[in-house]
């Protein structure tokens, strides 16, 4: 590798939502996945179809980096724009390692699989941005707690490029926090 | 033992709920347990405060046998009410196990961790009933749907009597169709 | 139930060995399970065939009572045998659940999922009896350290007769350890 | 990223040992770290000190990748050298993620936590190379079967080169082996 891995990532950013989805929620799911890329951010998420299909080649659109925590043991069960499959062979549980592996967690849409990691996320203190204008949990949790432990809430946005802000927002308030308290880098 | 450990205990039922509760919450779980143990189901649960507290209390005043799926390593981390204490020291993953554990999966209130409880009732395919009238998840997603996966839904409950009736419709069905289908017991 | 639990058990068992097994290693298992049951120890296991399915089937000649912690998601995968099965649909990471649910381990011959299971007893603390003279790797280790972090070994038993008065030896010690300490019953 | 991700390295290695290694030990994880990133490997291990740190060192020498999969929720948990980490805070059952985020598993040293990593390796099917002239399981079974699964055996390397030697003829027979097969990329 001819560049310096740290310095050229911004982070991790995890991307949650359903296996099957309808048209629209594909093109946002792909819009993100290449913004994303674009700005620097490695993506995580699940590994297999739907969304997660979809925001891994949004970023290999912008030859990004992406990761797919599948819940099977053989790499090859991930879908193709995957660059390093991490197998979690360990059923729901996955979903609990593709929450701890972003520094911030994206939610686009979502059943009852995206709920428990919307949830996980909550619990562990993960950042939240939740895509509003689709069909599934995002849309109902958006501006919401899940429960009083935490000060804030799963942040809304309305497009990608709504993520993308938001996103910036909340990791320069986190750099900042970590500044102010250790001079920590994250 | 004297007894017929199949023929004495009818099934497993899975209680989840919050680990800080309010004395009505408690109340009601304890009577739950009561109820359960009294009318030969095992409990199981998450084995330490709260809810999981009050549950096995309840049930161990009427003689009953409990389960505690515990997230530590150390069996003694169990409340003292847990009389088989099973170790998942998986993080959030030992809800799963929770659940698994039970035939029926009953809720009373709960925070983000008995909604990601809720969402692998569902996932898992497990009958769920929730209390409607105590504070916490269990009441916003009495009488709905996590998700359009199953035809069925979490099942409302006002009060612990409430749940015992419901419990015995729920496994009535169960012991039908499968007698229908294939003459296997449960 | 018309006893307490707490008083009519001394404790839980867990018994590893290979779901492929000959005959001899059967019989050693089933006659282990037997007395385990007659002397009021509860059973665990890995819930499948072979040195799980005899060990449970020796308890149950007994009236005892089996937990089988099986990797599947249906409690109907375990054998006949088991009263109570909990799933832990986590691949060989339920091998760490199958130890940690036992006070004491026995290992009966095996291959590489027994042999991380003695791994895990050994790194947990647990203590550990193997059959000295059957074909696996309890023979093998038997009498052995696994690695230099404690100062006792791998028990070695030459008969299900051995295991019991080994088994009686170590919960005597560790019951004399904790009266001594901190009057904790174990 | 100005480099088509999957054609710049040629797989994925994990790396097990001991976390706490011998100045001799940790000097051979390092130079394996070098010559794998030299040659286009990525490094996957446990992601904290011992072997663990010395590897990722050795293969950050010379600008590889490196990941870490750790065993708690905090990213911040893993060594200096790690580029990118999976916190999967199940215990010891992080080591089956380890295990299966490699291609090829290489292991160098090690106590009970190798040992297991090696057991789950064997079930998996992974090819391993273990290092022949270092204290800890490594040598032990370098050369030998875990069980009759298999018809191949741990193969035994006797110094970082070798194993690099053995390495690419396990991956050339696996590319062989695919290619013959079903023309399938790795």
């Amino acid at each position: 590798m001819n560049f310096d891995f740290k310095k050229e990532f911004k982070g991790i950013i995890s991307i949650i939502g359903a296996s099957e989805i309808d048209k629209e929620t594909e093109e946002k799911a792909f819009e993100l996945g290449r913004l994303l890329a674009k700005n620097k951010y490695i993506v995580s998420c699940g590994g297999l179809t739907g969304v997660m299909e979809a925001v891994c080649k949004g970023a290999k659109e912008e030859k990004g980096l992406t990761i797919g925590i599948i819940p099977y043991r053989e790499k090859s069960a991930a879908n193709k724009y995957v660059d390093i499959a991490i197998p979690v062979p360990f059923s729901q549980a996955r979903n609990i390692v593709v929450v701890l592996s972003g520094d911030v967690i994206v939610a686009i849409g979502g059943k009852a699989g995206t709920l428990s990691e919307l949830c996980f996320s909550w619990i562990y203190g993960k950042p939240i941005i939740a895509l509003s204008n689709v069909e599934g949990w995002s849309s109902q949790l958006a501006g919401k707690k899940i429960d009083d432990r935490r000060d804030d809430m799963i942040y809304p946005a309305s497009t990608p490029k709504d993520v993308m802000i938001k996103l910036n927002d909340i990791l320069q308030d986190k750099n900042n926090e970590l500044s102010n308290k250790s001079n920590t880098p994250i």
